[in-house]
């Protein structure tokens, strides 16, 4: 979107930054990526964030055989408001994108829900959609990382939500323009599985204050759904731009 | 989202439907899904459209040897407004299910520009992209086929475009909320490739009535950019939404 937006960023996610001191060397993969890579050379600078908000320029002060970095300025991105979603399982092996696009789009939890109708397969990639989320916030150069869990209940996943607003993905439901704005409250969004929630499920999310949300006009897939509600969120949210 | 979205979808893309006779008999591949992915027995009923706006409902007659149906009832959905989507391309093999989404999502034309740039790759897969349209269309049931063109250059993308609004992904842009909803005006949106527009390609963009909106807050890969556009006209445009 931004020019050179897909180029090999100079951003790193470095999960310790926080405490960190103020020079420090770079773990073998980082050093590897900054050195043949970006082919950064001393005196040049990376940004870098923790993930949980800490945002740091580096100066680089040697390359070999150690990349060691300098903190030149670091800061604290301001808490955004929660957005969690819990999401079904779509069909096939439509996953892996839709945890990057989340992550891209500013998710800050992916929670996968097992429901009546439609499991999460055993050995869901919980660790390869870390990853993603990683990519996605060096890509971003995004302060905080996208939490992925593992598959859990949909009780358990409503039971871990704070207060705030709730939105069902449903194709009969309201404008997201009169379902209020999540620009500063907490917001989850609850997105049925490829043959979709059971009306027993349907009843619980009602009773827990899920409001159906319409995202387009006609019928969504569960990843296409998860999608456009992450962007729904995006775009309504863009006054409440964190750290912009 | 709704129920058994995800499910053989009971639905046909028949481009001749709307000057057919009243009963005629499917085509090879129609014939083959009816009988034998989604089982149907004579009596039982069947929608289809011809991607042009002309719905109707089929009721199956025989299944073999051959498949007759006859017209229920025709009808003509509203004209939606267009919704072209002008597209540089992304890095990789990141086209399939942009397209994909941004059929479901309602886009009216996926129109690739070559960009100074980069430019699409030879072979573009428009067929592909073609097929992977209609199969939105009938996941979707809906009246309209997006329709997806061969790369063009930005001049000629712009130059076929309607009077209307016309949106330019940007991360620094104004929120979508404050660029004028696209209910029922022509709506354009350009997306970078990789590595961005050019200067000069973002002054003719902007010469041309392209207003930057800002889609998220943190910078989008060139295919989620394009997602998320058509993922907020969808979502901004559904109080007008065709035919529900």
């Amino acid at each position: 979107m931004a020019s050179a937006a897909d180029a090999a960023p100079s951003f790193l996610y470095l999960p310790r930054l926080d405490g960190s001191p103020d020079t420090f060397v770079l773990g073998e993969e980082d050093a590897r990526y900054v050195a043949r890579v970006v082919r950064a050379k001393p005196g040049e600078r990376l940004t870098a964030s923790d993930g949980a908000g800490c945002v740091a320029e580096l100066v680089i002060e040697t390359v070999r055989p150690d990349v060691f970095v300098r903190v030149a300025h670091r800061a604290r991105a301001a808490e955004p408001a929660p957005r969690v979603l819990l999401c079904g399982a779509p069909e096939g092996e439509r996953g892996d994108w839709m945890v990057e696009k989340c992550a891209e789009l500013g998710v800050t939890r992916f929670v996968p829900v097992h429901s009546e109708r439609v499991r999460w397969p055993e050995g869901t990639r919980v660790e390869r959609w870390s990853r993603l989320a990683v990519a996605a916030l060096r890509q971003s150069q995004a302060a905080r990382l996208m939490g992925v869990e593992s598959p859990v209940s949909l009780r358990e996943a409503v039971g871990s939500l704070a207060a705030g607003v709730r939105w069902l993905a449903d194709a009969a439901g309201a404008s997201p323009l009169e379902a209020g704005s999540p620009a500063d409250v907490a917001i989850a969004g609850a997105v049925g599985p490829s043959s979709g929630f059971s009306v027993e499920e349907l009843k619980y999310l009602a009773d827990n204050g899920f409001l159906p949300v319409g995202l387009a006009s006609s019928r969504l897939r569960t990843e296409t759904a998860a999608v456009a509600l992450a962007a729904a969120w995006a775009a309504l949210g863009l006054h409440a731009r964190p750290g912009a």
